[in-house]
């Protein structure tokens, strides 16, 4: 019985979730209001709002989903794979793959997520839990690799990681190559190049930047996070 | 009387100006009408669509006058200072400067900049005249300064440092510190940090990866640009 509640529950929550989709592709997140996401759902303004107080609850619902279907995505990878390039390139391809169902929605979310006054701004509060988890899931592409990295370049290189998967995915987001395969050749691209600057960042001319740059990193970060 | 009619087109123009400003940043860039921005400014809506004939036209017009005063900003210490790295501190500091009297609607007019689905964001065509301008003030930066860089650095180097002049102002959108000194320390550190890299970047070890990075911005900027 209990079961059943909250199997319904589950549904109406989906059924919800569809409906916003749906309107934010058709209308753009500004336009679409939580009437009309409950009216699209069949399903009453109350209950819209018991299982998603706000349009930004719902958006913070949609990163929740696409980041654990990119994490399942990534398993298989970071389970077998050692190499730091190889497990670099998986990932960052997987979440370009997770994404690519919602491409024609994604512009129409994404400018709230550069907004520095929308409260789901990427580097704000509310999507503080989540960032921390994309930085997590690029702590464990570094760390289970067999790469060898000097210690304050593996302690600051998953938030770089991070802000790399922004700016692929805002490639990907102004990508019209057919099948948007450039964004793909982009990837193999730039996480190859991305390795090889890591190898020789600890050579005596790169030595004293690097340090210098990551220490930057560190304290922008605590400014902005 | 030719002048004069000028002269009154010119103050109806700086008065709508001043109402989109003000109306922008009461409510918001979204939530402004061009309705409203008429009745603001005192003049009739044909009039404000006469001056500009969508809010689109406005940020532009926004954006156009700020550029024009970083730019007269910029030149005495492009006229007398031959340093890269002095050159570029300077022509950072002043767009900050430039664009602190706006920082209260910086970020409501940011959000459609970044939206790959607005006509005004900064990789497409309507942008296109205006990113022109900045990435030629930093050609100047470059041109201009005692610095000998390898031919495909000084080629490209204009570009990456229009996205740097993008990255810093979105970090001072966000900087929260008193009087926001936090950003001019940010840009003191990361120019003197670009110019140290821009010194080591024909050194053998990182030549291969400097030649594949500037090949990867190069084919990039034709995707979005």
């Amino acid at each position: 019985m209990e079961q059943a509640r909250t199997a319904r529950g589950e549904q109406t929550r989906a059924a919800i979730f569809d409906a916003a989709l749906a309107l934010f592709r058709e209308r753009g997140f500004e336009a679409t209001t939580m009437r009309a996401i409950a009216e699209r759902a069949g399903v009453s303004l109350g209950a819209s709002y018991h299982h998603f107080p706000s349009k930004s609850h719902l958006v913070l619902g949609f990163y929740r989903h696409v980041h654990e279907r990119h994490v399942a995505a990534c398993e298989p990878l970071l389970q077998r794979e050692r190499d730091l390039g190889a497990r670099l390139r998986g990932v960052v391809r997987a979440v370009v793959m997770t994404c690519e169902p919602f491409h024609d929605v994604s512009a129409s979310i994404f400018s709230t997520v550069a907004d520095p006054s929308s409260p789901l701004n990427a580097f704000g509060e509310a999507a503080a839990g989540l960032r921390d988890d994309v930085i997590g899931l690029y702590a464990r592409v570094v760390a289970g690799s067999d790469a060898r990295l000097p210690e304050d370049i593996a302690t600051e290189l998953p938030r770089l990681l991070w802000l790399y998967q922004m700016g692929v995915l805002y490639f990907w987001m102004l990508d019209s190559s057919p099948g948007r395969l450039r964004t793909l050749e982009v990837v193999d691209e730039t996480s190859d190049l991305i390795v090889r600057l890591l190898a020789v960042a600890n050579l005596p001319p790169l030595r004293r930047s690097r340090q210098r740059l990551l220490g930057l990193v560190q304290s922008v970060a605590r400014d902005v996070g």
